[in-house]
């Protein structure tokens, strides 16, 4: 008897659930169109996976935490696949070592979308068949592995760009022409007095763990910016040699500037006294005007405070994004590069934003029951939240009281800043 | 023109001030009486560092942020010493490699005595001095000097416990009789209502930038115990199979396990079924009725999980030890070692305790000026705050309102831990 | 003006030597016939290549040290491939790092191939034309390429039978039935008198610049093995407890021993008690009568030790296997396997032997000029001699005065031994 | 029952022996004179022991290998000593980890100096009885430990003045006048036939294993340098980027320069263009005429290539020595240095003399028998021969047969080299 997430995770109509799912299924795929079978299979940091990876762990966890626990004499599609693409849940049982994915070129990548398309029909059958006992529940999970699917199709482009760009002949993913550029708009400061304010998600639509229960927040009075740091003003950083002034880093994020010889944001060269950089369409022009991006919590932490500033808690940033629209720039405008600011407050798309706040249980907070409590809870420790979602995002994936969480060093996500202060 | 640091530290009387630092800086050198030169000299961990490493440094920081500013034509004692002796003030100056220090043969310890009678006298005379119109700010930084000197004699005793421990023939530091243990008293639950609390130092009295300002913060209804954590209950914890268990494990924590081999606390060894553990009077048993020491923030997360309890939050533990006496068990006691429980509440002394808050600034948190900003302000990321003092810890040192830090895998400090609910 | 290379190496006709140049060339892109494009990507250890990174290397060669030289106005395929796939030539320019072979995705597998019959087609062009004035160099050149490609031809499943070793799911190069074993024909010891011997090559025939000049040698009177040491014989050293007796190794090979956990050859699985091995045709059970294979010159010395006989010389393997036929288990033969021996003294084939002697150069030894001097001269140090040739190695490419080398723990390599004493 | 070394080792007269031991042991305790005793226990670097582990292990050689098999009833001064100070004796027992042993704060030195009377007192105790039925055994062993001990006293002051050149402040270990310097004498050339020649020790007098058993070799006509290389010349190898000139160097030196950073020899500093360098008299600069000291073989391996010659094979060194007298510059001469070169042929003192050979045993060699026999013959991998001794080695401790060896990477010794050609 499977243990039950139905609870936390309101149950949708299973007609629209079972199409929401086959086509996030499908976008999986879509997005190795432009690969070869060998993008697919290399894994060029311990910290990244395989495009093939990606697909084959996504469909391991509706076969794991569905079609295995409520379809009666379900047999898995092979018997080593639970070994090899069981990314962390201990609960389930071992699995393969997370920096040697790149090791596996078999199964081919066409076998694993022979396990996918067997995974997906089984899970057609089941959510269509009619007077399940465990309906509730069964959407539930479907509903988490269908987040669960959108986060690696996030991963799935951050990994190949870091891939192609180990390779000196820098491949383009997607061809993309250049945008005009204007000058960005001036940053606007929207203040919010002290108060016990409410954070966390609550009531229908689907959170994950992490973002519940809904709880209370005393704020001092704070000010927050309009839109993220743009790429003209982190030049101004790099030129007052910010990288070179021990004062303006936390200890951790000094040691970290040399030991790895950082001196600008990830996949940033300079090429006659110009800032170019790695981007999924090729080596751009740095655009003064976008939102700076590939930085780590310490670049993020240094900016702010050389900008006599400094990063917004986790708790200012939701309640200033919970009046503004989700209407940035995602996955599904093609982009897949940070936009230049236009106008009005941007707080969802282009990159994810760094807070001050370390990655910490909310009061009350309780995990999944069962190996999916494996989910979020265990990696509260040594990282820090992030918000917002970014241009290789999906737009569906993100809201206001979403926490994403990294170790403070990683760059290579989609990831910037904003400022706040008092 | 030094950056000032009197505004945020309350003048003290100049004569007890001069003889309570006299005081503290013989009581640094009374600490390596036990020790011959050679113990003195050598560093068993990148973490940790010689005695004599520590006489020295906390001689240099009185050289350098107050006779040199504050002392016309003060002349350096040795001019290689301010390379050699800084810790990490990049403002100041390059320093020696932090992990090396135990190369230093020279200067001898010998040497290093008289570092120390030279820079004395100088202070002696200074704050002799009548009239100096810079009274207030010398006194400030006296006042803070004779408290960093305080965190090094603790640190004193925590490296040369390490260095006995890395030698077979396990020294002692100082014989000490064994005590009678008694059955550990039941634990009680002191509850807190939710509300609006305050945290933090504020007024008059000595305190760290890291514990100012006096702030907010909205707190959950929440029981607090009211002692730490007893070995007898740790070894529940690993009858129980507690180090085999990943789901009671931070993902991190899970891995600093296997990576170190980690089947215990620190310094604890299993002869005939009984567990021993190394104390600074040489291999003691482990007594079921003393505090817990030697854990990692991990595991003391980890036993919490599985006592189905939590780690109390810093300012949970301020707002319950608030009412505490401060009368623990601490370094003039003489111990050197936890003490079983006897009765009552016990929030200071023993052990420090982690808690379940990263290091962070307080809201509107503002680093002192200058080189001595660069005191706390900078380790704020990767590391949990501790709370308590310790039985190394001297009772002048400790206050409700004082944060520790360290990061959460170290174990080398009389660390232990105290459960929360609700 | 291209530094010469054809004083050393004799001259061939040209219609045979475009005729085994294309046969040569051929054979290499025929071994990939077995893998999907995934597994000829991946990169499984530092010391060994994807298949496609052979592929263009030893196309690389050609182009880089034939075509450019002596084809006016020869263009390179692609401006980037110098750099991508040059392996060690530090005359030639700067290279890709090693170790990263296995991100280079792009090129992919089809343009790989593109490169080889452009590089082949001008070959052809250039060994069809009349009157070349440096024909003799080029023919020399082309020899040494296609010797080079079949050194690689061997790398390339060494390489691949690592890879899939790494992969739980053991892939299959090659199906292959297994063979009737019989009892192993006893050793017999070949002996000879001291004196002065003759060691080396010169004369007609091709030979590397490392087995030149040929010398004289004294040596004292021994005796050597007719056949290598079978698994049998390396079974018995196991369960004699070889590998946990100290006295039987060198300092070097005990520390090797337990940093990397040896307890048996590579690829070595014991399976209820029985010993089972890695094969390029999956996993086999271990045929007592074949040779031991994939051992460290550590253990071929502790094993030799261990028989109370010691590893022969170069020379007098040399010496040995002068008077022997040429006729072993090759790679032609399709096994990819050491085979049992049956009887008469064997020499060549089966496995490389582990010499006593360290990689050093003949007296009067001199390197190729220009950057084929890189060739093999700048390897002598720290490596032991290897002679004989595998069943992965090509018939064509091997005889008595071949030297191979690899460093002392190094195991993927088909490599036994060969005992001697006196 | 002691496995014997009688047999390989002469017998000399008791009483001389008695008298020529003690004043070998007690030269090593009056090499410590200039120490503190912090400067007896801090180890600098893996390879290198501390000055007191020098002390202690050399009087453990004693203890284990004569007095325990010897003296009847003996009881070990200290239980554990067998354990902290047996260095890597298999046979033996366990020991103390190699590169831990800087962490031995105690046995404080002042202990180690009580071991080692009690160790004499029962040494002289033993070799003034009469009728000792293990007469020859007892005098073989003690004569090897005399040997064994000269070897540490080397050992002592090279890692000395590794761990004094670690510290910033640069201590000196004995004041030195400098001597006037005068122009190198011109090398000449010392010519040899072809032939075969022996090598090797036999006859009367002490000779470790390793030199044993003389044997013949056939040697090409060969020319070798009168003296080593002096600094002048290699000063020129630098000034003509010969560091920076990869076709200098073999790859695994090549390799070296650019992980270690080598610039020039170690312990050399460049200040205002000049070279200076770290002595056991504090910082000198560099006489051209004195000999090069202090690089790997790798650097005298590239310097020999730029040179246009070679590096002897460790033969050719022999039957060239064999004719010199022994009569160099060595630790008694006090200077603790290299000497420039005044005229006639020098083999013996100043510099150890990387050639070309590989440390391997001799055609016959046996291994000396039981624990004894790890002496030399487990180290005969991976390193090279080096010969004649140097300006920290004991005079009555070298001789022409005489074979150090030591990794092709390591420098700290004092270690340079002669050139051969043909």
């Amino acid at each position: 008897m499977p243990t039950p997430l139905a609870a936390t995770v309101p149950t949708n109509d299973n007609t629209t659930l079972l199409s929401d799912l086959m086509r996030v299924r499908a976008r999986t795929v879509a997005l190795c169109d432009p690969l070869g079978p060998e993008d697919c299979v290399v894994q060029s940091a311990p910290e990244t996976s395989p495009a093939k990876w990606h697909l084959a762990h996504t469909t391991w966890f509706f076969e794991t935490f569905i079609l295995q626990p409520f379809v009666d004499g379900y047999k898995a599609f092979h018997p080593d696949f639970g070994f090899l693409f069981n990314s962390y849940y201990e609960s389930v049982g071992s699995f393969y070592s997370r920096k040697d994915r790149g090791l596996l070129t078999r199964p081919l990548f066409s076998e694993v979308l022979n396990y996918r398309r067997h995974v997906d029909q089984h899970l057609e059958k089941l959510l269509t068949q009619s007077g399940q006992e465990d309906a509730d529940e069964i959407t539930a999970r479907c509903t988490l592995g269908m987040h669960h699917e959108q986060q690696h199709q996030e991963l799935l482009l951050t990994d190949i760009k870091h891939l192609f760009w180990c390779n000196p002949l820098r491949p383009i993913y997607r061809e993309r022409a250049d945008e005009a550029s204007s000058a960005a708009t001036p940053v606007e400061w929207l203040a919010f007095p002290a108060g016990v304010y409410e954070a966390g998600h609550s009531g229908a639509g689907f959170a994950f763990d992490n973002e519940i229960p809904k709880h209370r927040e005393y704020l001092e009075p704070f000010r927050i910016a309009s839109r993220p740091v743009d790429s003209g003003k982190f030049i101004k950083f790099i030129d007052d040699n910010g990288y070179g002034t021990p004062t303006l880093w936390l200890s951790d994020g000094w040691q970290a500037v040399h030991e790895r010889g950082w001196n600008a944001p990830m996949y940033w060269e300079q090429r006659d006294e110009q800032w170019w950089q790695m981007t999924l369409s090729g080596m751009r022009q740095v655009d003064p005007s976008e939102p700076v991006c590939h930085v780590s919590y310490y670049e993020a932490d240094a900016f702010a405070r050389w900008s006599g500033k400094r990063l917004p808690t986790e708790t200012e940033w939701e309640i200033a994004a919970a009046r503004q629209q989700n209407d940035g720039n995602f996955v599904e405008d093609g982009r897949l590069h940070p936009r230049p600011h236009s106008d009005g407050a941007a707080f969802f798309g282009d990159v994810w934003e760094w807070t001050a706040s370390a990655y910490s249980p909310y009061p009350g907070y309780k995990a999944n029951a069962g190996a999916l409590g494996e989910y979020n809870g265990k990696f509260m420790i040594n990282q820090q939240v992030l918000r917002g979602g970014s241009c290789v995002t999906p737009r569906s994936h993100i809201r206001h009281t979403y926490r994403n969480f990294f170790y403070p060093h990683e760059r290579w996500q989609f990831k910037g800043l904003r400022l706040a202060d008092k």
